[in-house]
């Protein structure tokens, strides 16, 4: 298991070409937020964002609409339950981050299926949080998409089938292979399994176990795979650097919170393009 | 009666434990906000996450999901008036805060009641403005769930029932035992009871004097009694710290209203873990 | 005329009791912001809160309280439209403040009409824009409470009924008795009208020519008449360091936004405090 | 083809008359923000608010009013559907922004052509985004306005009808003789063209390759036209300082988010009115 390094982040790092525009660095689709849960995909879309995402569209409950907009005018907003608008929609994305306080109902299921569905080869989907039970809970197919799943322990049971003592890297690896996916497993030190190799995040610290840190993380993730130039590159980054801020963030706070982390990711992503 | 000592409240904020997650560290909900007094439970709730509370829920009015995503996305929402739900999401909760902008109409009066009966023993419950009100008013039953009551000083004649005069030391530690509870009488210099033994608060300044200042004390408290050692350590230093963020900040502030307050919680618990 | 000086006004901030509580700094009641201009009222009851004001409630169209609770969950809110909760509520207060984007139309009269019809001998009642408007076209009464006009010039020819070419410090004065009301008049060196004397702002700058400026300072007024020794010293302090706050802002802002005044108050009435 | 250089702007930004008052600093109307899009018309009447324009009123669906006044409660509001009011309105301005946001289905349609047919030869309309498209699409007449185009590479096309490699110096010249109006078009390094002559922007930097930069230059310029000495030099400093602002930021920022722009843009104008 190769350990994610500081030194091997700083070179993932594109440098923005001149005479780039907005449609080179992604667009992204973020699906999530019922009426009790928005803040979960606000956090999502907002880390994106910050992170350089190009284009941002929410798909969400209607009610989340006015906090997102309130938060960030810079994104688009679509009703989540229109499922022929969001079927619509699908077709001009680069990627698209499912799962963030989605809920399990069965509009939720609805509109999982929608996408998974809806999806082509040539883009990613990111699916976390209430995708994964919809996903393993509705034996949905594998969509023809690139998968990126990013459970926590819990989510990776469910998701892998295996007993509680069970996980373990080798088990893991081969349930990967199953899934046809790449997997951010999140624990204590996250582990990023891909085809050919496995990762650990030695990052990170205990300020950060508070709500909505897994909602960041994804849209991180979501965000650099769209502008990096693989998709390993882009899932490494995003793991490490949202642990790094959050280091950075508890010399002077006790507790990290997501909020406070996404304002940093334009911050450390300029810092890593600067020689040494 | 002990007077709160900074250097003893220095002691009490817990190390996080690497490998720990957001389940150690609480999982709360806060109950109140009617149509007018949103803001309360929004203070309530954002001074409990910025206090390193795991999970936060908030069951209020529908009318301020908006703002409270908008200020704080990191938390889930519930619409209080639905009792059903109420009921069935208090049983995952590790200490609930009912109260702030609670209001005393016949719809609050069932939110109470309903919280009231529906807590258990393995839960604590902070009591907080217009609850108090509606305990005493309807004579509800003692709930099982540890208590902890935040009466200002006219809400703790309500509830002790003493007249102007009679509030004495000795008085309250009487009547704090027929409550059964761990009581905040807030006041000039505060003071806190319980079982064995009363502290009292000798920090503070008059530039606290400004609305929604206790909302954002029976936050911290709620946050602190979840996460803290123990119950007693965990008032304390609610009762100490939030008093001590509006001293430092008194220095370049004439008012210090609670959202600056909110923001500087997490420096302070920091700074407090750090040796001297 | 006098001329209001930094040295003067120093004087007039009251360094606050020890054992104060909120209901010490005044209970404010703000009426306005209809459908259209919430911002207004908005805008002028968060500078009474950061100005020190105890206790702010803000009865606006319903449609505003998300916007308000957003940046201010301190305040307490109320459909303006809901004549018979406006006058139950106008008794237990200090002093009210209505205008600010309040409106003409014939709902906006029934509030303004049924507010000066309400208040009371003990209180005072700062009449801005579009209330000074509504009570000359409708031949309003004087109300029994003590007034403070605050308009800018066009609205003082109405108030008045002067000619454009009229105004002019005795003719001033006369009105001014007339109407038996403190009077500020806002222009670009702001006079204050009192029974026995006049005083001039020299203080301001242009970079306050934008929009909500007038609504901050309403907000301000009615604030310090609440808290300050005299109404004398509280209106001629909000003038002074309304327009001293921005003369500060200036040195790096082009133009100065009410929003960032506002957040200065605090740190200014904290700093006329301290010994020079 | 002159080259836009910040000693030619720093002389236009004009240095306020005392006295002067927020009529003097135009009153703006912005057009746009359809139940999807309402952060677009947020963010450029955010950048004309924090650009000195004296009064800025937002026509845009009803449910942006909450995230529009959560933002800046500085601003007005108007429902665009509301298209009696939206045509009372337009006569007591001085500008009108007109397209971010705005969509382009028949009821943007109808909003459009109300503006188009209700502005007058007094006043300038900037026509940006989905208003260009409309433009073009319903083959509306030239209003009397003064008009200023800012579309981007694609919109030009549509425009302009050239061919997709057509674009060129003199061709872009020829069409803007036709089209009777300043047009700013936006690529890599924007150009803008003017009856007599033609001005490139060598500012600017790939961090502002993100969603929204188009609709605050769009309010940028609205504001800079109504208060500068001339249309040209109220364009061109727009233009540049949008670009030169994001070069300030890029600094130590990999993308440049909009909001994080419009902050700066008092900071700049003042920067520059100070003598060197």
């Amino acid at each position: 298991m190769k350990k994610i390094l500081e030194e091997t982040i700083r070179q993932f790092i594109p440098v923005r070409e001149e005479n780039s525009y907005k449609g080179n660095f992604g667009r992204l689709l973020f699906v999530g937020g019922n009426d009790q849960m928005g803040g979960a995909i606000t956090l999502s879309a907002s880390a994106a964002l910050h992170a350089g995402a190009g284009l941002v569209t929410v798909a969400s409950a209607p009610v989340n609409v006015h906090a997102l907009h309130a938060r960030m005018p810079e994104v688009m907003f679509l009703d989540m339950y229109d499922l022929d608008t969001l079927k619509d929609m699908i077709p001009s994305m680069d990627g698209i981050v499912i799962g963030p306080g989605l809920g399990r109902d069965s509009k939720s299921v609805d509109i999982a299926k929608t996408v998974f569905e809806t999806v082509s080869e040539e883009q990613f989907l990111v699916v976390d949080g209430d995708a994964i039970s919809i996903y393993v809970n509705e034996k949905l197919d594998h969509p023809v998409a690139e998968l990126i799943f990013t459970p926590h322990l819990g989510e990776w049971k469910t998701l892998s089938g295996m007993g509680p003592d069970e996980e373990a890297l080798e088990k893991n690896q081969e349930k990967r292979d199953q899934l046809d996916a790449i997997v951010v497993l999140k624990k204590g030190q996250s582990e990023v399994y891909f085809e050919d190799e496995v990762w650990q995040n030695i990052s990170g610290n205990p300020s950060m176990a508070t709500g909505g840190m897994g909602d960041t993380l994804a849209g991180m993730i979501g965000s650099f795979t769209a502008q990096f130039k693989t998709r390993k590159e882009g899932v490494l980054s995003a793991v490490f650097m949202h642990s790094q801020i959050a280091n950075q963030l508890s010399e002077t706070h006790y507790v990290t919170l997501p909020t406070l982390i996404i304002d940093e990711i334009p911050k450390l992503m300029k810092e890593y393009t600067k020689s040494i």
